[in-house]
Order: structure tokens, then sequence, then C-alpha cells
């Protein structure tokens, strides 16, 4: 199946801004990137990039400096099925992604943490996106309003997208790829001294 | 298989102190254990309370006051295999449930946000636990120690355990049982005017 994954090229992450400057916050989206491709990949899904910005990258790049919303639906409005799976999911492994895909439903959706929606498959072409605020209760009314059936996946490593500095402690606790070793190799790891888990970063790197 | 389900009787929840009172966060916690006890019996387990003190509830009870690892490890002493499985796992399902319980292995994880280990399945007599901090990495380490395999579910309904005001955010948006309803009973709804995702309490209850 055709994956698309959105990409932020310019400013991406500006969340993360208390524990990476701009362009270790660059740096780390791109591991993220790499990440969800290799998992696409691994799942048998054909990833390609929807990017704001031209981007050298191991799959092929479509341009589109729109917000998420009309970039996305200009995608759906063109073929089904198609599933979209975001840039930023740095616990996305290939079975996984593979759950995601082989789950059957008109549209099948995977929640992210505060109310996303980090991945997607439409198989009903009259499905559209809207991504602002608590965009899975938005998809599955949506989903209801053209008469399609709405199946929900039940996954930790796809509700798990990195925008705060506090979800870097489950990429440091789960992931494997490109984002956790960039991580390491700049000196973060967990700090549970309190009984709380955080993370910290070494200031001798 | 026999399902051990922690609780603490006496003031359960302190973190959500910011938006419950303390007989509301000791009647929210009861609707998350209900909720719980549901889960595991919809999937197949046998569902036991591991409770601080007495407790008058749908299942049996045993007290134990010791904090809640060696409580804990007391059960796997006594005998395996055995399910541990966290109280306030308010989205937990029948399916995610047996999605961990049917999972092969010495040891199954099902993790949680922020470095816990929400549940637990444990097959090989020698395995102990240490809920301390980011548990899920020790009891990675303590499995590999004793000769245990290691197993982890992925799931997004087992890995939110509701600790935070934050937290209330997955209740509202993806609970179908007594803690959702407890909280929109009580007022609680989405606030997403902003575009971030957030819970306000209606004043007019």
């Amino acid at each position: 199946m055709r994956v698309v994954v959105p990409f932020a090229v310019r400013s991406p992450k500006t969340r993360l801004a208390p524990v990476l400057d701009p362009d270790e916050r660059r740096a780390f989206a791109r591991a993220m990137l790499d990440d969800v491709l290799a998992a696409v990949t691994d799942a048998g899904g054909d990833p390609e990039v929807l990017a704001t910005a031209a981007l050298d990258v191991d799959a092929p790049v479509t341009v589109d400096d729109r917000p998420l919303t009309p970039a996305i639906n200009a995608v759906l409005a063109a073929s089904t099925p198609v599933a979209v799976v975001m840039a930023d999911l740095a616990l996305a492994t290939g079975p996984a992604v593979e759950h995601l895909l082989d789950a059957s439903g008109d549209v099948v959706a995977a929640p992210g943490r505060g109310g996303g929606t980090n991945a997607l498959v439409v198989r009903h072409p009259d499905f559209r996106v809207d991504y602002h605020g608590a965009s899975i209760r938005d998809h599955r009314r949506i989903a209801h309003d053209v008469g399609a059936g709405w199946t929900e996946v039940d996954s930790m490593r796809l509700a798990a997208d990195v925008d705060e500095p506090a979800d870097l402690v489950e990429v440091v606790l789960h992931g494997s790829g490109s984002a956790a070793d960039w991580l390491a190799e700049r000196g973060f790891e967990l700090d549970d001294d309190d009984g709380r888990v955080g993370i910290t970063r070494s200031t001798d790197d």
C-alpha cells in the first residue's frame, strides 16, 4: 500500500526547543523520519514523503508547502487506498506498522497521545482529514458522516509521537533506531534518581 | 489465569490533587478498578484484588499493607503463572487484556508511559518485580538475570495509566467504562480551543 509520510522540512519540532537547538531539532526530526520510513518498508508498505520543501531522503518525495490538512486531503482526493503515517513516530517498528496496514476497515486510525491521529489507512474515497486539535475525535465523526466504517488500532508504539521533552523518555526507553541512537550519542539518558522518570543530558560530550 | 490487581485503598492518586479532592480521588480510583476488573473478566482471566486494606468489590480480595514491590513478590513466590495488572488502566478493554494474557513468553510486559510496568504475565518461578523508577527497564534486566525470556506487548490502552491531570484527556477520549462515565458526570470535558488538547471542568454541575 502507498504510505504517505508528511514532513516539515524547515522548522520541525519547535516544542523541543527547551532541550534541542534548531539544528539539533532538524537533525533529530530527520532521524525520526528515517526510522518511520524503515518501519513502513519493513511492514511491506511503499513509503513516500510529502515534504514542505525539497529533501534528500531514501524514498520518493513530493513537495507541497500547504499546511498538513489541505496537503493530505489533496492526496486522499487523488486516490485511495492510501495510508498516512506521521514522521515523528520514533517508536514505530515494522510489526506495529504492519498491524496498522493489515487492519481491515474503511478508515483505520492509530490514536496519538493527547487526541492526535498518528496514522491512518483510508480506503473510503470520501473521507477527509482535519488535523487541528483533538483530531482523533473529529476523524471518527467525519468517517461516520461519510458512511465509512471506523476502526482503531491499539498500539503504544504508534501512539507515541514525539513533540515535547517528556516524550524523549519514551525514545530512550523503547526506541531502537536512528532517533534513539542520535539521542544516546548526544548524551541523553534516563534520570530516575527521585523515582520519577525524566531525561538528562550529560555535559561532558 | 490468575490476575492480581493491586489497589491502594486509602490515599490513591495523589497526583490528581490539582483537579480532584480526596473523596473524588477515592471514587475515581475505585471506578478505574472496576473497569480493570471488568476488562480482565472479559478477557477470560480470573481477577483478584491485592488491597492495602479491606474493600468491598466484585472480586476476591487479599489484604497486604506492605508496599507494592514486596506485596507482589510474595504473590510471585507463592505460585506462577500469574498476571499483575495495575488498577489505574482506565482504557483497558477485554481485547487489550486478552492480547496480554495470550502472549507467549516467560515474562510478558506491557510498558506504561514514562517507564512504568503496567501489566505483567509471569510464568517463570524466579522472576521478581521492582516497581521503583523506570521499572520496565529494570524488569527487562531482572528477567535476563534469572534466565527468563522477555516479551513486550504493544498496547496504547495498557500503556495509559492514569496518574496526572493530563492523563484524564485519554480517559475522556478513549474510555468507555465507569471511569469515563464518572468524569463525564462531574463535568469534565475536552478543551481544544487553542489547538492544544486539555481538559476543563464545567462549573455548573
